[in-house]
């Protein structure tokens, strides 16, 4: 199997095939020399490659590991190296340029499986790289009408092996809801560090610091998520905004008593949630 | 001394005082008995009040943990039971309120000074309290002209034996400051949570999880909050806004750069933030 840029996710997933004992032989490629050697010493990857089309010849299962702003470029550098049958995936945080990029650029004897592992850190590099990164943890394919359904089932298989829940959902509805449930967050996290005035900041807590942890990663690995996302990004901040605006709506000491249901009801939404969380990571 | 409401915070304190052997007699009033009994079975308290008027006689240091809403009732209570030469201080969230009710209400031989410890936990109820809850924390002190200076420094010494850093703010700079770094943070976890389609949820990691930890707090305790800081919260909003407003308008492929940069920032003002916080709590 080819991995396509050995970060953090790239190197994780060649740990973890590893961890798995999983019979395939890895080959990584990043335009960082230093970043390759890196994943070779850890065992990552058992070779480095010097190009993408000579890192995916050959090679069965080619999964993208780069930020979501290299995935068109990637794909048009692979797509004359690809074997007859090659199964290929990758990593991104957006599912619908990918897929559409896919379907245009790679040739038809090669099959695309669009997967989002939604494990990670605002660590990055492969450094940071652990076997264990993708246990416990959710993976949403984004097969369409034009998936290849045996493909879609080995790229199903592949996370499991790894550990990984998998979701199926349309390219359009991941997009959507990831936008809801990870890019607005971000968006707000980084938003609420930017407007801190000096003298607050000092005033922080834990409360602030774990609320703000997710604005702790890479500006340009964003910027690319941010922008492939921008349609869905400006209606997740106008639902946001309706439910702010609700919430503000209730700050009147004459409403005080739906003021409290309304937190409550906010509060006993993320308790669920949390229990749910924690019966998925233990089940038993 | 005594302490009025021994819930997280109250029955924290008593077992911080405890835990730093100062020679003194806790006594505790709640209004429910059973939180009294397992204070003293806890030994946060040394002895339960059965009203507050008895609970502060005799007191040269009284704390009132109770929340917010209540405070101004609860001063009122014990006003005619206070010693001469009393010290008086309060754990709210909230300091403009508190300060001119003391001055309305407490007798001129007693000494009001706020306090504002930043330390707690989305948990509630002395079963969560802890000795160490206040260790490493910052408490903000909040004299204005009339504040007795003995009192005050008193008071500052109280914090710092158990384990604080002490600072300084005026009732309307804490007010200002604490609402953009605790009020608002807490009103965007909350309006994050609820503004989540039910599709969404289920696709939760552990970056909307830390981002929403502190949206699982009680509703009247918040409730009391944000109505008694609402004017404050309104402009916390707006500016809130403001920042969320300025990075829609670099969601544009032109913009891709200052984008980045503006993502960057944010992350770098956060970890400079964490350096600093990890400093602080980890000084050698």
């Amino acid at each position: 199997m080819s991995i396509i840029g050995v970060g953090l996710l790239g190197g994780s997933i060649g740990l973890a095939v590893k961890s798995a004992a999983m019979p395939c032989r890895v080959v990584g490629y990043g335009h960082r020399r230093s970043t390759l050697d890196k994943a070779l010493a850890s065992g990552a990857i058992d070779e480095a490659a010097d190009g993408l089309a000579e890192a995916v010849k050959g090679a069965d299962f080619v999964i993208l590991c780069t930020p979501v702003g290299s995935f068109r470029q990637n794909l048009k550098d692979i797509a004359p190296a690809l074997a007859e049958g090659a199964v290929v995936t990758d990593v991104g945080s957006t599912k619908r340029s990918v897929v559409r990029a896919a379907a245009e650029l790679l040739p038809k004897h090669a099959k695309f499986v669009g997967s989002h592992p939604m494990a990670g850190s605002e660590k990055r590099g492969v450094d940071f790289a652990r076997a264990d990164l993708f246990a416990g943890a959710r993976c949403i394919l984004t097969p369409d009408a034009s998936t290849d359904r045996d493909a879609l089932a080995s790229v199903e298989s592949f996370w499991q092996a790894l550990g990984m829940t998998t979701t199926r959902l349309s390219p359009d509805e991941h997009d959507r809801l990831v936008c809801d449930i990870s890019h607005l967050p971000h968006a707000l996290a980084a938003s609420l560090v930017s407007m801190q005035d000096d003298a607050a900041l000092p005033l922080a807590g834990k409360g602030f610091l774990d609320a703000t942890r997710i604005a702790g990663g890479d500006g340009a690995l964003w910027r690319d998520i941010f922008l492939d996302n921008r349609d869905h990004l400006a209606t997740s901040v106008n639902h946001f905004r309706a439910a702010l605006d609700e919430l503000l709506a209730l700050l009147d000491p004459a409403r005080a008593d739906e003021l409290a249901k309304w937190l409550d009801a906010a509060s006993a939404r993320r308790a669920a949630l949390l229990a749910q969380k924690l019966k998925e990571m233990n089940p038993d």
